[in-house]
C-alpha cells in the first residue's frame, strides 16, 4: 500500500527548525509495509495545503499529516482537511470538556481560540495526546486513512508510538512485517558473497548497505502472523551467523562502541589508548558509552615525537620508520598499555591532512593494538578530508578492537 | 519571488538517510529574499519525478534539486527535466572530454554508464563540481530558473556556494542584500541588551540567536547595491563590537575550535589538556583544525585518579575535595601544561552521567585553566544526558580558553 507524508508549518521552511518528523516516519511505514512515495513541506496557508492534501489524498490508500492542529489561526491542518473531504467542522462536546479540564488542571482560563482544538469532521475521530493540548485526527473514509499528529516530536512520536502505529498495523495489515539488521566487519563485496545463501531464500528478502560503522544487513520477514515473522527471522539470522562467524559483530541498534564495550566488559579486560591523528576522538567515542569508566583507564593524545618518546616509544623506531608507520602504532599500542597497566592497548598513527607529513599523503594511517597474546598493527587508507579521516581512522580501530576481544582465548 | 525545493532520492523515503540539503539550502534562501514555498522529497522514479518538477515549474520563479545526477538508470533528474520542458539531451564533447580527464586522473576507465553525465538539454548549462563526477544543470526559460546539484552534502554545498548562490543572487535580486553574523559569550539576555542601539538602527535587521556555541547577533542590510549594504552592515558590527568588546569571538562561518586556534597562534602560545569526563572530546575538537599541530602539544584522558596523580595532580587534594571539583581541575590544569611544557593548560572534570559522582549530580563540571599569569577554574551545571553534557563542556572549556588568550597582555 502506498503512503504519503505531509510536513505542515512555515517555521520548517526557513532553515531555522529542521524537519524530523518526516524522517522519523520515514522509517516507521517500512515496518509497516507501507511504500512511502512522497514527502511534502508546506508552509501555513490554506490554499496550499488543501491543493497538497487534495493530491495526497487521491493518490495514496495512507495520508500521515504533521503540525498545523494549534490554536492559532496559522493551524490550518484541519481546516484543510475538512475542505478536502467536504466535509463541515463542528466542536465536539466531549473533546471541549476534556481539553478544559486540561486547562483547569493547569490551573489556566482555556483561551476561546483553543476551542478548535476540540473540533471534528463526521470522518474524523480524535487521538489523544496526553503531551499537549492539540488531539490528533484519525479520518477513514472510501478506504482511504489520513491522520492528523502535533507537530512538537515528542508529541507526535508519543502519539505514533501509542495510537497510530497500532491502528494502522491493523487497519493496513494483510500481513505481519518482521525487521532484523545484522551488522559486520569486512567490505561489501565479500560480505555479500558470503550472505549467497539468504539471498537466495526470498523471504526474508535480504538488503546490504555499507554504512559508516561496517555492512549491514536487513532482513525484512512478511508472514501470516508475527510468530511466523519471527521464524523466518531466526532461520534467516543463525544462517547468515554460520556463513559469516565473528564478522558479525552487532544488531539493530548496536554501535560499535556500546559492542565493544560490552566485550571488554564481558570479559573483564581494561582498555588504553594513544591517539595522534585522531586527536582524542577515539577515546571521546569509546567514552561515549555510559558506564565506560568500568573497562576504560584512560589515554594519551600524543600529538608531537617527544610526547610519543617520553611514554616509552623508541625514538629510533620513529627516526627509522617515521611517526606514521606500522611500528610505531604497535610500539604506542604498547605503550598506553604499559603505561596504565591495561590489558589492550590501542592506538593510532596517521596524516589527517590537510597536508602531506614525513612525505605520506593525507589519508594514511596505522592503527596498532597491543593485547596479552601479541600485538599488530593494520594500515588504512581513506578519502583525505580531514573531519572524515578522523571518524574513518576511529571506526576502524573500534573493528580491530571488536575482532581481537572476540577473537581472544576465554581466559585472555 | 518564489522558490520550491525538490530532493530526489529512494533512499531519503527509507528513514535510512536523513535529508540534510533541503534544511540547507532553506537556510539560503532567505538571504537572497527567496520565499520558500514547498519542499518535496521523491522517489528515483520518472512519472513521480516528471509530475513533481512539472508543478514546481508552473508554480515558482526558482526551482532547486538535489540528487539523481549520478550515473545509473536510477539517476533520472535529467530525464525529468527533459521531459518536463519537452527538450532533447544530447551529449556535450566538452562535459564528455573533462569526465574522461577526470577517470584517467583517477587512473580508472570511465564505465560506459557515465557518458550520461555529460548530457545537456539546449536550455541547459553545466555547473562544474571538482568534488564528483556529476556536474549540475543550470536551466533558464521563459523568465524561470531550475538548477539541479548533485545529492552528496558535500558536493552539493561547495556547488551552492561556489556557483549556484552567485548566478541565482545575480539573476534573482531586485535590491542587494548583506548579511553578518557576530558571534559572542554570553548569555542571551545580557548580549541582547548591550546590544540594544544596534536593534533600534532597523536596517540592518538585528536578529538574536542561543546557540550551541554562543550567542549569535545576526545583522541583515538590504540596499540598493552592494556598496551600500556592505556600508551599512560595516557600521552596525562597529556599534556591535563596541557594545560588546571582547565578548565578540568570533564570525561569519568562525568556529570556536578555530578561533581558539587562531588567537594561540597569533600570539604563539601552546596549548595541553587533561581530561577526565569528556574522555577525549575536547583535544578532538581541537585537533579538527587544520594547523593545529602548531600549537596543541597533546592531552591525556585521565579517566582515573590513578592516571591523574600519576601526572602530577595531588591525591590529598582529590581526598579532601573529591575528583570533581574546582580545585582538582586547576591542579589539572597546572598537570597538563606542566607535563607538556605548553604555555596553557586546560582542563576539565565532571559528570557525564547517566549516574552520579562522589554524590554529585550528572551535568556538573568544573573547567579549569592555567596560564603563565594564573590559574583559575569556572563550574558549570548542564543538562544532565551524557552525549550532550560532553558536548557542553567543551563549547564551555573553548570559552574560557578564547577568553583567557584574549585577555592576555601581549607579551604573554
Amino acid at each position: 500500500m502506498k503512503a504519503g507524508i505531509v510536513s505542515v508549518g512555515t517555521e520548517l521552511l526557513m532553515g531555522e527548525v529542521l524537519d524530523t518528523n518526516a524522517s522519523y516516519l520515514a522509517s516507521q511505514l517500512p515496518l509497516l509495509g507501507l511504500d512511502l512515495q512522497s514527502i511534502m513541506v508546506l508552509p501555513d496557508n490554506i490554499e496550499s495545503l488543501a491543493e497538497a492534501f487534495g493530491q495526497a489524498w487521491r493518490r495514496f490508500d495512507v495520508v500521515l499529516a504533521t503540525g498545523g492542529l494549534g490554536p492559532t489561526q496559522d493551524d490550518l491542518t484541519r481546516e484543510a482537511t475538512a475542505r478536502v473531504l467536504g466535509e463541515e467542522m463542528s466542536v465536539s462536546p466531549e473533546l471541549e470538556r476534556d481539553l478544559r479540564a486540561m486547562f483547569a488542571a493547569m490551573g489556566r482560563e482555556m483561551p476561546l481560540s483553543n476551542i478548535k482544538q476540540a473540533t471534528l469532521i463526521p470522518s474524523a475521530r480524535s487521538i489523544p495526546n496526553p503531551r499537549g493540548t492539540a488531539p490528533g485526527w484519525w479520518v477513514e473514509r472510501d478506504g482511504r486513512i489520513m491522520v492528523a499528529m502535533p507537530g512538537p516530536p515528542a508529541e507526535m512520536q508519543r502519539m505514533w508510538e501509542a495510537e497510530v502505529m497500532p491502528r494502522l498495523r491493523a487497519a493496513v495489515r494483510r500481513e505481519a512485517v518482521g525487521v532484523r539488521t545484522l551488522k559486520c566487519l569486512g567490505s561489501e563485496g565479500e560480505v555479500g558473497e558470503k550472505a549467497g545463501p539468504v539471498f537466495a531464500m526470498g523471504n526474508p528478502a535480504l538488503g546490504i548497505y555499507a554504512k559508516p560503522d561496517g555492512i549491514h544487513l536487513r532482513l525484512i520477514a512478511r508472514a501470516a502472523d508475527d510468530a511466523g515473522a519471527a521464524a523466518l527471522l531466526a532461520a534467516a539470522e543463525s544462517r547468515l551467523r554460520e556463513c559469516l562467524g565473528h564478522q558479525v559483530w552487532g544488531t539493530d541498534a548496536d554501535t560499535l562502541e556500546g559492542r565493544a564495550g560490552a566485550l571488554l566488559a564481558a570479559r573483564q579486560l581494561t582498555l588504553a589508548t594513544m591517539e595522534s591523528c585522531t586527536g582524542g576522538l577515539l577515546s571521546a567515542i569509546i567514552t561515549d558509552v555510559p558506564g565506560s569508566s568500568a573497562y576504560f583507564k584512560g589515554g594519551f593524545i600524543s600529538y608531537t615525537s617527544e610526547m610519543k618518546v617520553s611514554l616509552g616509544v623508541d625514538a629510533r623506531l620513529i627516526a627509522s620508520h617515521g611517526v606514521v608507520s606500522a611500528q610505531v602504532a604497535e610500539a604506542m599500542a604498547i605503550a598506553a598499555r604499559r603505561r596504565l597497566g591495561a590489558d589492550i592497548g590501542l592506538a593510532v598513527t596517521g596524516v589527517a591532512g590537510p597536508d602531506p607529513l614525513e612525505g605520506k599523503p593525507p589519508g594514511l594511517a596505522y592503527i596498532g593494538i597491543a593485547a596479552p597474546d601479541g600485538t599488530r598493527a593494520v594500515e588504512g587508507r581513506y578519502p583525505p578530508r580531514r573531519v572524515d579521516v578522523k571518524r574513518l581512522v576511529v571506526t576502524h580501530a573500534l573493528h580491530l578492537l571488536i575482532q581481537t576481544v572476540q577473537a581472544a582465548p576465554g581466559g585472555m
